[in-house]
């Protein structure tokens, strides 16, 4: 059987894995949340929310391959499958159907407000079992209050 | 509200939106099942095989975007929400936790050969209603069909 | 004096090389339309429309390549000029002058609408004659009813 | 109704955009002639002069869109539409058909040579009244000149 | 031993294989002939004749790839060895040593059109056993014609 | 100490190089001003602005360092300080904070108008004392004045 | 009027906003101040410092835009005005006129320092507020020490 | 009739000649027999088999066509078609049908050994009479080397 | 005489240039270990490993001119001369001679532990005496734990 | 026999030609001078005055191809040989042998000085008889006077 | 005074650079042949060899570069000024004006047989003295064979 | 045990193996020692140097690839680990420490020269054993003589 032995202590793993599992499942959310609404959307702004979608839904693939990874590289299996996510996320439920482009921007401000909110808890609890974790998760952040701020202002 | 006059029928366009929306959930839930066992394979074809899987990804990731859009051009609202492909997708359950390589090409070889089957009974579907759908669903097919092989070749 | 010989019967030769010569036509005057509200759109939001029509032209310019030289390989003279177009286009008239941006997506809805609708037409007629030239103007139509999809969803 | 202050008089802003909107109708015209020979050329220096043909293409359409947009900067709308190319083209008539090698090289020169008698033309009247229109006209007439000794050479 | 369940019935399995099969001669073939002439050819029109025959080189290999993995992927071992291209090619003898332009034209016209005309029946034989194989020669069979109307033009 | 021997006389060369002074500060302004309102532009257009505001930036850092090294060219040191752009620009105070999409875009149609205006007094400066420089500044014209229409269109 | 609800209590975010705003005057002098002695630098290492100074340039323009961005982000409004820059910044007067080579790396010696004290400042400042932030200026320090070793080394 | 006057004495021409036209043979061959097995490997290693033998068609395509042309460089005609190669190359007949990857391995390992075997004596025998082609057969041979241990390595 | 006045203090830099030059010796021993077995290794995954060890190359290499060009930064001089790096490297000896696969996986999750054991003791070092030091070090520890994950789950 | 109908009268084409042929001497001579100095250079400053050649000599062929063009262009034969330049070009005789830094600098300001000097006489004999070549040459003037600054910057 | 203390003997470095300076004085005046003939060649070949000699040039050119480099490496200074190569070159007059595409790939036959022969002495003559210059001259000589074929199968 | 047929005798392959393994060390630590000069190199040249560097670095690296690669080609495993070069290389010891920019082009030079006559004793040695191995000494003693010179003048 596979066993890896991790360079943190077994408390401190299980708080970094559990911030990384759930930083995982929220990311593939995310990505999955905004094709949606990247297909769905409608109104006069159309172009350009369709548009800036599609880089969320780059910038949440990215992180959620490295997230995992990292889960992995700390001897711990990550899980990202169908089922898990959509029992797991931190987003509320998006409806389904056409959505108007205030709409769509205004679930994109409320769905990155919720996994930000949960990756700054993350941020906090990973700080001292292991700082290299802490700082993916601060550069997730970073990006993610970016975009933001771009959907905010898109509604402001 | 947002209609849109189809160039289809109406009955044409409820066969075709049904295939087209079957299609899309598979194609995501293999893009997601591929990207798990890309982590959380293990054993001596591990780099192989976790390569192979990105490729898998990129193929479904890009149909995935085809088949909804398709959708959408015709007049009706895809469906690609976590919770949507959790409960409709052809693919069986994948296990959590690592995974030996052999195995992990063995669900491949699985879950490659159960959507292939679907496609194709999409592909003789939309044939009279709208070639222009079938064409594309051809093209999918295609594509699978050759990671099918690739994945068997690589057990056999 | 240059005659090729083809490889459809003459019968069937005259079917497809009318459905593509009239594909051609439509698809030069795609681009020149999409050109001129590209130049003469004004309103808040001109960026978003004045990008997307140049969109419209590549796709346009494209496919009227790939038609008259497909008309070519069958041996009959594609004819493209202006005058030929001015004449033969199935896009209605586009009024000279300034056109605010609601007007100019709906002028894109329209002339996309009208070529698809001929196009649809020309896919049935070139099925039994050539499966060739039908695979051509499938892809087309694919292409054609995305950018319909988009113009219908920014005035949606 | 939307009007811009030009930077020019009433009566510069005339001659300079009775300028542009020729140059407009003549580089359409020129891109529409060179792929109706790039398509229905025959004869042994077939792929030479095919070839040939799309750099003056891809010219025409370069500049084409180069003169409208600064018709536009100075606050008068462009017109491209075929009707007006049609009508408007300094090009003699493009007889319909296949069109041997040396014939279709002569059409060319013949072309160029029309183009550029009235685009000198235009130097020499937006010199006084826009300086800056002067200039992408005399870029323009540069770059025609230099196609047009290709062409004369080839035939030379 | 490796066996492959095929999505086709044993009966359909034999049709498309055969088609797929003799493609990948016909393509392995014409990709030996055109590099053959490519170094042979002499005369007037050397540099165009010789870099356009290196674009039929390009395509051949690209199709004969695409129609061997077919062949694979339907889990029938494809077989492009140089004795089996040497004996069951479509194409005609070509003479050795140097070849005057002309003649080298001609050849890749006689060639292409042996070629095609197999593929024409290919297309019609797989259309019902497997319309995914189908698709794929009729995508070669376009890409065919293309070069044979070039190399027609070339000498017209 | 550095004198450079000027291929202008010195009277030309006062004339010149107070022109090409005048337009660093105007342009190093442009780029700030235009930075200023892409990071605080707020509404339903603020991502057409945003992305239209960094080709500004663009535009102006370019031809900033074009006409800052032709000032060198010439032998007078040419002066792009803050101080220095902050006292002589001729761009109007920007105002602090957040900015609606509407206003923003007003703000860029009046900044880009005044330097225009400026700039077209610095090409009939120019154009006896230095034709070379009047050529830098007459396409630095052409651009802003292309940006100046394409901001006049979007609020039109 | 536009609200940003910041992840940050109003103390934090003073402090946070205080350290970027500072951040973003001092980023966009040192890109003036570089490229000012870029264009007047004179002797016989004016290729080397010329070069060297654009690559600081560009290291300036993006931290800048980097930092403003993470300001709005925050829901405070960044101000990268001249006057601001002109008054603001840590980076003493920077003379006029040409300056000789050994001068010029001594500015940027000074310029470098300076900015770099003040970063370490604001670095500290920010850890238990927003570890963000923090990040961010960690990184851009990084990147002008090593900048300011390679101005150190060249005038060692 | 064509002939070139070849800087070699009639001798020397005859030895390296049968030297070049002798590498051409074995290098297509190499190139299809590469092919034969990309597509029929079967087994744990398929992956990593089927990229390596890209990689040696690759370099044998490339090598062909430079041999080849050196041929007709010196005025002697290549013979590279099917079934010349059929006949003259050195490598053994490749069996038919699936081949598990340990066999493939040890396929290679024979074919690339038998081509470097004869491509030594090719570099002793034209180093007399003409150290130009020498020079190409010593890096065909450099090549061929490096692909024949990484196949050893890989069986080893 | 070279000296840089730091921006930490003596005792500081002191902690920090050990944690930095010892960073760089155990990466430069890292890159010549992975080149060693990257040119030894012998066994059925030969490409497989070959392959990732010229990754840990690159990411080594990367990593050693960041750290050393670090310490400069700091006004210490880095020390990477053979010699240093054969005594002082933290990986133990790698035996010379050809090397099957399954050792050499194991010998790269042995290089990678000792070295990423000191690292992270490098990362608390440095945390509170230079956090722009420890940001780089963390960086470079994520990037060896992603690698060990890999060659782990390689013989997992 | 060749001859073009230029568009120039007798007169003005005798002028213009005789500018262009001059210009092209000049530019050649450059290119091989800048080239010469290159390969001879000696001293502290080698790598940067070598680098710095390199750009001039790219310089120079662009703008003497773009001038013996337009010089055909306009119906004369350009004169580019190796006995033309050497008699002709506007710059002083090259010393042979190595060359010490500084003396190669200032070798290149003469160089240059002197072209510029003939190349603004052509500029102002130009500018009424072909608006169209004076453009070509005021760009190729901008050109000269940049690099001469740089030089002269570098010996200042 | 810039001595270079060669690894070559007396008597080698005077045969071998004396090799290497008639090597550079052929290749420059190649490629200002090659060019004159580009500007002025007319006929209906004029675009194959128009495009084919600019071939030439790019080869002439790299190989110039290289070789008067290698001349420097040994110690030696480079002579390639437009006077040295007027008189010391190999190739024959160059007669000037309009010349047709015949005449004009015929002079490349035997301006590139005149260089090639010349490289062949050179060849033999540094075999012993320095097999380093000697491996240069002969990857010379391969490209100018090469281009020699072309010319002449262009003729044939 | 892996034992591989060498194409050579066991006294050529003495001979040949020995070259190969001592021109790996001395690239390995031509590699080290031009990197450690690059990050220690202080004084007014510092960047031209610094830069200058990193190609020797580039290409040591790029050249022990191969030659270690063609070691293993031949069968005998190559040695490249630190204890190894420290021991064995033909570069003398290079001082820990800063270096001012005189010393460090000098200890390249000397670095380079010692380098460079043991390669030519390789390439001596070689010619008869291994005309294969022997061509691959010759390229890399081309480079490091270039180098070599680059340096001298840099001194000069």
């Amino acid at each position: 059987m596979y066993v890896v032995k991790s360079p943190l202590s077994d408390a401190n793993l299980k708080t970094v894995s559990e911030a990384l599992q759930g930083a995982l499942v929220d990311l593939i959310d995310l990505s999955l949340v905004a094709k949606q609404i990247h297909w769905n959307v409608v109104g006069p702004r159309f172009r350009s929310v369709h548009l800036q979608l599609d880089e969320v839904v780059t910038v949440a693939r990215q992180h959620s391959d490295t997230v995992a990874e990292r889960c992995a590289a700390l001897g711990v299996s990550p899980d990202g499958r169908a089922a898990t996510v959509a029992v797991g996320s931190g987003i509320g439920v998006t409806p389904e159907g056409w959505v108007d482009d205030t709409t769509a921007v205004g679930t994109l401000v409320d769905a990155l407000g919720a996994v930000i909110a949960r990756m700054r808890e993350r941020v906090a609890a990973t700080e001292e079992p292991d700082p290299v974790s802490q700082d993916i998760l601060i550069g997730i952040t970073a990006d993610l209050e970016k975009q933001h701020w771009m959907f905010q202002a898109e509604n402001g």
